[in-house]
């Protein structure tokens, strides 16, 4: 059995993202100028991680700070958590409204102008599924789009990328009751494959590079059904042993 | 500027690993026979990531347990652990005497033999070492490689692959002092890169193929360096907000 192999291809071109943009039509074209240098273009079953930066962004989920005080958007983080997880002198862990928990409710001053921080998307399962939908009526591609934020975690250092929202590709892949290659079932092993996919975009959109958009061809097409990030891959309070 | 792609490459054909393997050997047979049907072959800067249960066959961390009593290791998972972090029912999070923390201590009876349990290896940054000293040894070629677990956390449901050991590439990618794409200055923008490319390794590794390797090509050659997950990884319990 020869398996396919993943590309993660970076997508560089998308222009500085201003609020009202048309992203999904951004996306496109910096997809297609892209992909056309290796005389490639979007196709079905293509994953499309894009940074929750850019979609702040075109979501207009901007806030004015202090430019001089690194520590303006403080007052931010706390109206956008429902509940203090954590804190170490300025490091707030909070969850979000969203139900997100991570560090300063995902608000993010690097890479943006002076005074000016981003909060994150309202709903950004809503967010993906809308650059899916226009992907899909416009050039009739049928595309999963994973809307990616880098979070800290836990017991480890560094950071990875996570999915805050997706569209079009199932957030969890439940292998339990597959039979492993023993042939005895699996149990408990339902893999979260839409923060593996935005850990692996990540690998070539760098930090610095301002590549917001990352495209990964080869996923298995059954991968690709209902479901999103903030009901499936959010784990609630009752079942969570660490809140 | 046009940034490398990644590819991931599942390489199938390792056989049934058992105590005393030359784990090394066997994966260099895998690589190039797999690498061969495309005209390729290993080569500076690859990048592979191996599965931790492979290598703690080839090590003999394997120990008997009753077949029939599904709880059987759990006396293992205690042995194993220098501290439980929490306990609900059967299921026990604690701090493994390698300093992870994880479920069960990392012991594993899937894809095993009935009543043989896998452990961690003991050093799993030593066996990274060893595997990527012997592929640059007999082939001449500098290598990463990745020991790779699948790791429950915190706040999110679904399981995702994180290193538990590597060589021969940097386990953090430090971006701090990098100068972001509007020339300021990141702040604490530490990469975990072996996580991330130990989740994207586990996107065409499966879990019930039995693929337990995986070929990362295109990995920026500044990022191969010294380090190891242990050291550089695990958080000290000092730093950690949440033991």
């Amino acid at each position: 059995m020869s398996s396919p192999r993943l590309e993660i291809i970076p997508i560089p071109g998308l222009p500085e993202i201003v609020p009202g943009d048309d992203l999904a039509g951004l996306i496109i074209e910096a997809c297609q100028s892209s992909l056309a240098e290796s005389s490639e273009q979007l196709q079905d079953h293509d994953v499309l991680v894009v940074s929750q930066k850019v979609v702040s962004k075109a979501e207009n989920k901007l806030e004015q700070v202090d430019p001089d005080d690194p520590l303006s958007h403080k007052p931010l983080v706390l109206r956008e958590s429902v509940r203090v997880v954590r804190r170490r002198g300025e490091l707030i862990i909070s969850e979000t409204k969203h139900g997100y928990i991570c560090a300063n409710a995902g608000i993010d001053r690097s890479n943006m102008a002076p005074g000016v921080a981003a909060l994150l998307p309202d709903d950004s399962d809503r967010s993906a599924i809308r650059i899916r939908d226009a992907i899909a009526g416009r050039l009739g591609v049928e595309v999963g789009i994973i809307v990616a934020d880098t979070f800290g975690r836990p017991w480890r250092r560094g950071l990875t990328d996570i999915a805050l929202g997706c569209a079009g590709i199932m957030p969890i892949l439940d292998l339990r009751g597959t039979d492993d290659a023993v042939g005895r079932e699996l149990h408990v092993t339902e893999v979260c494959i839409v923060d593996e996919l935005a850990g692996a975009a990540e690998l070539v959109r760098g930090k610095s590079d301002g590549i917001a958009v990352a495209l990964i061809r080869g996923v298995d097409p059954a991968w690709f059904g209902p479901g999103g990030v903030v009901t499936d891959v959010v784990r609630s309070p009752a079942e969570d042993l660490f809140r």
